[in-house]
């Protein structure tokens, strides 16, 4: 399947993160996209859900701006028709203060006529809180 | 793809959750299998990597004696050849305190001769900490 949707947008996804520009990205968008990084919004408003290739957009607008992408890894991916499912390692710098983070996304993709209808991604996010505020959050050992 | 092995599994994690038993769940684990949930492992010792059937199997088995599932809806499912990967949306009740946990987890796995040889799981952690903990961790907005 190299003619899969997922390469086209994994190729957009790396040249907007290099170039820091989500115009490089919003092409393989559907305008209806359904688009939702779950996380704590409160404090990576970037995150969570968004309806439509604007409002998508400009989440990633964000995200490009907050976080350099240095490392990119596929440690797993699964292509159906029309759907693919993708367990990535990334290595991020905040563009902030420079403080390196990797994170594993699991993210799921539907494609239609060749372009992005939803993407839902799942993160360690306990991990990425951890490692954005530099220091170890105390926890209860509950068994 | 009816006879795919991921619906095997599914049906042994069923059974295994539903009768709090591990047992139901091991005949469907390759030996060699490779298991990790990622996840804060001080607070939860049964996330985390796990080497060969017996080792999967005594996590598990912490597992569904300390959560008691209740829903158990996939959000999504890719299917690939030998591999699969499914967006879990899982009710529980924490054992110990019956406090409601609902969470998203991310799995990828691939099978040999019909039985798992590989599960990774990403859960949105954060989430999960703070519904295990039942109340917010307070976190600054970075962006």
């Amino acid at each position: 399947m190299s003619g899969h949707p997922l390469w086209t947008f994994a190729h957009a996804l790396r040249k907007g993160f290099g170039r820091q520009d989500a115009a490089e990205i919003a092409p393989s968008l559907h305008d209806d996209i359904e688009w939702a990084i779950f996380g704590p919004i409160d404090m990576f408003p970037y995150l969570g859900a968004r309806q439509g290739k604007e409002a998508a957009t400009a989440a990633i607008r964000q995200i490009v701006g907050n976080f350099r992408l240095h490392k990119f890894k596929q440690e797993d991916v699964v292509l159906g028709e029309g759907s693919a499912s993708a367990l990535l390692r990334c290595s991020f710098n905040a563009a902030e203060n420079g403080r390196p983070i990797s994170v594993r996304i699991a993210t799921f993709m539907r494609f239609r006529e060749d372009k992005l209808t939803s993407l839902r991604a799942v993160i360690d996010t306990f991990d990425l809180v951890e490692q954005a505020l530099g220091r170890p959050i105390d926890l209860p050992v509950t068994a």
